[in-house]
């Protein structure tokens, strides 16, 4: 189970894989609307930072979200992304997040061969699996490598994550992310869930990823802890940007990553010129003690967030609110 | 080596004792200067929390430093301490820091029977450990429980470390304290030093204890980490409030304890009542990219402390000054 000693701090394995989720997952901070400047800058940033796949944003579907009301890294279109980014390379993957039932995939993920994207990473809940499993497969006959990550496990029951990591095994799913979407996950359950995953990984032959939030501090202690775990594929968002207390820092991981491929100074470059001016703008996400207290109450932080967006400081009433089960 | 999973994430070691240091690693970023309120309703709020140990603040030479550019936590004489908090009570205990080199402890620590004190911490550097025997054995003797915190351990060579581990577990000392004064150490560091402490510990019938730093957003994860190895006193701050980047967080610490005489809602409601005000009023601590930088580089956070009180945001020049290696 632990291989921890095989994973030497000053060496590095191989197989690690660095995704930059700082459009998808930071866009739910600021409605996807960032500047083109800026997703251009973070995309040379990537290229030299090391960084092996970026995520653009989602395929939403546009029947049930409208275009005037988010950023165009909502839906992706993948004219845009051409547009921005110029045409496939070698440089640098490009992903894209397909969310069970809200994605009109069959319509709007096209081939591979004529799209700017590479990796499709399909989201789904443990009770959504047949639907992610659809998605997993329609991705993958157009030519796509394909992640599927399951959600909210925190709140989902063992037995029923074995059966979804059972139909993943069988599906041509190339990598299986494990996800704390409430940030409420400590490092020794990262270690007995990647354990479980690994089960699964091993015996299908497919790749495990971690993504994480930083409700309780531990985004980026548990994105190692599932690097000494065996865990490959590793999201991370600049400064941290992501809905509610944010994702592992980008600089963090690549400061920890021994990978001599891996460079920190690009990344603090894009910091100071871009993350801090859009923190000083007014975009707010990061630790904060509401975030805390969902991820320890184990429940999604939407009401830690409208918390955040009211600008309330009477943690004590918002405590006694939300854990109230009368 | 691996205690995790006896140590059950839902049930509790009845050995684990936490240590409040909010008013002397916090005392390093207001030169001690709280007022009485703060401290009056910090202990209250200890007790209601359930915190094992309250650390006050230094003993420091007032040959070397003045009492005038200090707040009284600084020096903890212990009439000013009396008067602050009463008599010696089995609520909870107080504790001082004393620094080898720059304590008068043959005047300054006073018999334990005619002191606010129960715990003596002595802080020293593998270098100074003699000082520190002697300064243990004084304290010992005077009655105090003693601990020690051999400090910077991220640069020492592990030979010395044993050395001075043999040096302690011969001595008088209660508690041995694994400190990342840097803040540069992961997880997998805290289990390897934990390890190592550990076997002295048990040959010599002591306690260990963490106190860590939050250079890389690491600091509870790596007191969480030390639970798991075994480690029994925890140090926390509110708010993480210490030199530079700040410590582990007392809410995040109580939040994840489970002996239930620990309770996180007069943490929340001190936060809500002194720490954010705190913060509001100009006090600066907490992660942030230049610590994060000092932190991966194993250095002391001095100059990311400089670079945050000039107010800098240019944090590749910052990179570039204390990376240059010619």
């Amino acid at each position: 189970m632990f291989m921890k000693k095989v994973e030497s701090l000053i060496d590095y394995r191989e197989s690690i894989r660095v995704v930059d989720a700082t459009l998808r997952d930071g866009g739910l901070v600021n409605d996807f609307r960032f500047t083109q400047e800026f997703a251009k800058e973070l995309y040379n940033t990537n290229i030299k930072a090391g960084v092996d796949y970026m995520e653009v944003g989602y395929k939403a579907d546009k029947e049930m979200f409208d275009p005037a009301d988010f950023g165009l890294y909502k839906f992706c279109d993948d004219d845009k992304v051409f547009e921005l980014f110029g045409d496939k390379n070698d440089k640098i993957k490009l992903a894209c997040m397909a969310d069970v039932g809200r994605c009109n995939y069959k319509e709007d993920i096209h081939d591979a061969a004529n799209s700017p994207f590479s990796l499709v990473r399909v989201a789904t809940y443990v009770h959504q699996m047949p639907g992610a499993i659809d998605m997993i497969e329609d991705a993958k006959k157009k030519g796509y490598e394909v992640s599927c990550n399951i959600m909210a496990i925190s709140t989902a029951q063992e037995e029923d994550v074995k059966v979804a990591l059972e139909m993943l095994g069988k599906s041509g799913v190339d990598i299986i992310y494990i996800v704390d979407s409430y940030g409420s996950l400590y490092p020794e359950q990262i270690m007995r869930i990647a354990s479980l995953y690994k089960e699964y990984a091993d015996k299908y032959d497919k790749k495990l990823g971690v993504h994480t939030h930083n409700n309780q501090q531990l985004a980026f202690a548990n994105t190692i802890e599932a690097v000494g775990d065996g865990v490959d594929y590793l999201d991370g968002t600049y400064a941290g940007m992501g809905r509610g207390a944010g994702n592992c820092t980008m600089e963090n991981l690549i400061g920890f990553l021994r990978n001599p491929k891996y460079d920190l100074y690009p990344v603090l470059k894009f910091i100071e010129n871009y993350m801090i001016p859009l923190k000083e703008s007014g975009a707010v996400w990061g630790y904060d003690w509401q975030y805390m207290i969902t991820g320890l109450l184990n429940e999604h932080p939407r009401t830690a967030i409208a918390y955040t967006a009211e600008n309330r400081k009477d943690l004590t009433n918002y405590f006694k609110e939300i854990s109230m089960q009368d």
